[in-house]
């Protein structure tokens, strides 16, 4: 199946963070490629990566990085494709320095960032899905599932806290 | 026309910020509702504006709030429909306290987070755009043209700027 | 003994730092449930449980959650019953996120705010207690006897470290 | 009618700020006295008011102030009436210093924190009313129709934008 | 005489900053080129300068930019000339996202980062003459007059602030 | 000997990190008590020690605390001493909380602060010291000799430094 | 008479601020010295006048600077006389900048830091005089004095507010 | 070989990341010293290290410090070679306070500052070798080479997460 998804992320170090990404779209069953450019270190590649994805008919590139991370906005000053940040915590600044590199886009070139580190990863999944599911309503379905999945989870908890009280 | 996008801001007195977001909507003709809910004051008519959103078609659904925003993520609670939000620059704090309630979401519940205040506001209505461009692809020519346009007014500017320095 | 404090936390996760609560809790016999609920994953669970403890007399809700951390938020907005929030450092923003989720209300809907993570666990219990202890004569002597015993614990610990110097 | 909430600030200068609180409670008619105190320039007579305020009946006393603000803080340490601190805008830190130093209670002595400035000050007072609500019914319904007259506030505001973009 | 620095600003906006870069250069005579170009909106355009400052001889590339401030790490990431980046003051979030954004490159592609605002936009140009002078000892010369007429500036102003007191 | 620094801790946990203040009044051979006291749990504890100490002829009071730490604050309050304060690491928030709090006393009441942690620690001490040399030639050139040493123990790293590289 | 006090600014344009600082040593009557010299700019001048001091008999050295603010850290490495360290608030960054830059001292050289800005060109004076008072009863007794008109003063504020709600 | 770089770091604690910097200017064959000096403990070696520099040809020195980090400011106030600026992480503040330490000096005395830690070491070394490079045409040959080297890691990486995938 091709592809729906494209997946940069700014160092192979990122991968365990980045397994969740591509984890929850494999429940989503949405296609994806997940590959490693930087912005800065191989700026040619990561244009040709975007270039590329909209040829084709990649719906939303996720880009994510640490420390001053430029990758999310520079793939999204490529490419009219809706572009996701994931902000990583990989300086002692704790992702504060990716966070604010991340979301301040200037007027015009936005990035959807969303939180910091692993719940960023899992997050930037769900909101890709998301926007491919405004073509495709089983998509719609399958989050709807899995929020009921995500509340049925926590009633769960709940429950093995209350009788732990007991 | 029916609306695509439905944007919601926390206070009337975020409105001039907010008419930014509405400018750029009309640019691309991309028919949007604004109005105004408190994920607090108002959690109930907050809930029926996301519940009326999805029956009635909206792609995208903005939300922007000052302060503990939580506007934009009690929105996303309640829908599996994309939601951006607006961190705005409403306290003391300087925004840092809008973003970090807008942009820190757990996993499960994404918010699409942009820039803190005005270029924030024009960069949801973009983002918007370009989520609802993957069904529609003469909004993706408008944003290409858009770019253009953006990168000649640079260019323009750079012009007046090298005459002024002669 | 019917419940006078109902606590809320946003992920199990967060029970070995509640467990604080519930021991000063304890210690003071004031009757309690804790329970699991999640602002964005579980609204309609959240809700259910504001408007049956309001239902069940009980006189202080306690949220503790990490993140953009909503849960006390939101249980506020749905309730008039004192509402205090406990922000929990579980990412790489250390709760500095959580903090200005909670504290930094919009005005008309206030969350009484402690301290992050385990400190504030404890101090919420005992600001329950304070707030019921308006209505129960008998637990303000009981907060008066826990300021002498912890005044008497300062004591002995001074008297220790004054030995060992010598 | 004898005062239920005694309102602290720590210079007069925050009067134009504070005048909020006495506003709000006004508005519930609720008794109370306001006046100034310094945790450092006037321990002595903080002392005094907060001894005198356990005596006259007091519910709950506010204390207010910029900077490295103890007033809460200290007023904390010599009671277990609840104190609700409002951290103030008033250095070139714009209240991050006071809101930590007011909301970063160590554990035993809480502190109710609410929001930085003008928000806090409003939030202050609902907050007390809230606490001495548990012994009133009357003012349960009070906050309750405060509630629905805020929400109606929001409804209307969103009409006026509604009739604007018409 | 041909140019030595390239000063790039992202916006015509910064021009009013950026005059004292000029300023400071021209007091050392040293030829530059200053133009406007937007790593996001014009990518192509601050390729081009960037390859063709690298062909005519250009020694120092300072870029300046605000909120997500990419424009100097994305000139560095195309040039093996030394690139100095100025943060500038230009959000809500008062030049602390532009520092991060330009300060916080990954292992590979520095930015010589200055200080925030107008103090940056002279530095940058001291900072550049610096550079350049290990090719030219006049520079060095010059570089050291500098120095001591802001030392005879100090002293004098110590003079004044002397007689005042009298 | 009768002592002439009092240094007071909010906690005994604080111990290990204080014993450097302890460590290096004995190298100065300069007399101290070390107690603990609580600013909140101990007020009235905090208060007999100051007004011993003023009584005792001590010199100098070191107060040293974590979180939202008044105890110096607090210290200062009540006497016109000097007062030393040095804010601790003992919360998610690194430290920032104890710093504010302490070195943002309003006008009328300084707090001498140093830094957070067990640098802040070992500096207290010298400062104390410096302060007491005033009065005692023979600390003044014990401080000399002090630097001195410093100095030389750079330099013998140094050394050992340039002969690995060899 | 011979001044005890050394007071130097970083910059001319600190005077406004810095006269809070000559006021209050005015008021007790301690003979200071006020002038200009910078760390970066002027090294040499700076090193003339510690050393100076140091032979004149000044007691406490007060260095005041914004943004990086090694001045007081600079003037600490050249003596062991007591320094104090006056943040200022004159960058973007609103005085954390110095903050950080002045308390944040490795061990060995300790800066005593007071608040940001006025209220620490206040606080600096008291500090010096209380240093000044271990060698002199009368500033001892006029300290206190001091402490009863600035209680004095709260009360009499109190007294008007009070008046003012009648 | 005449060394053209002299390494200067705060205290040998730093040597670990240090060592980073000289292992990349090996790497270009690029001779250097590097020895420890205090701004603060050894101010009189440091002029000497700086002064002596400048005599025997010095092209660039790096200063490497944490906390209230003045070592490269109080480098470049003594010299009109070009100084970089490395903030390290050694407090609990995690560099923040290292960070504004250097990078925002005043007008007149720029530090070019690299990122905070482990990259900063590595980015100083290169950003050196930029500025040598130039007036040495094969630095700028191998500076392009260390380029494709980094951009064939990057795609190696990418081919091996992109098998794992397979």
């Amino acid at each position: 199946m091709k592809p729906k998804v494209l997946i940069i992320m700014g160092s192979d170090s990122d991968l365990p963070v980045m397994e969740e990404t591509a984890r929850i779209l494999d429940e989503f069953a949405v296609p994806y490629t997940m590959t490693v450019a930087s912005a800065h270190r191989t700026p040619a590649r990561t244009l040709k990566l975007v270039k590329d994805a909209e040829k084709n008919g990649i719906d939303v590139i996720i880009g994510a990085a640490g420390m001053a991370a430029h990758l999310p906005g520079v793939i999204a000053s490529h490419t009219v494709l809706p572009v996701i940040g994931i902000p990583l915590d990989s300086s002692p600044l704790r992702g504060m320095d990716a966070l604010l590199s991340i979301v301040q886009m200037p007027p015009g070139i936005p990035v959807a960032t969303v939180s910091v580190g692993k719940a960023g990863a899992r997050n930037a999944a769900i909101l890709a899905v998301q926007i491919i599911a405004r073509q495709d309503p089983k998509l719609t379905k399958q989050l709807q599932d899995f929020r009921r999945m995500m509340a049925r989870e926590v009633e769960e908890k709940a429950g093995r806290i209350a009788k732990k009280k007991c």
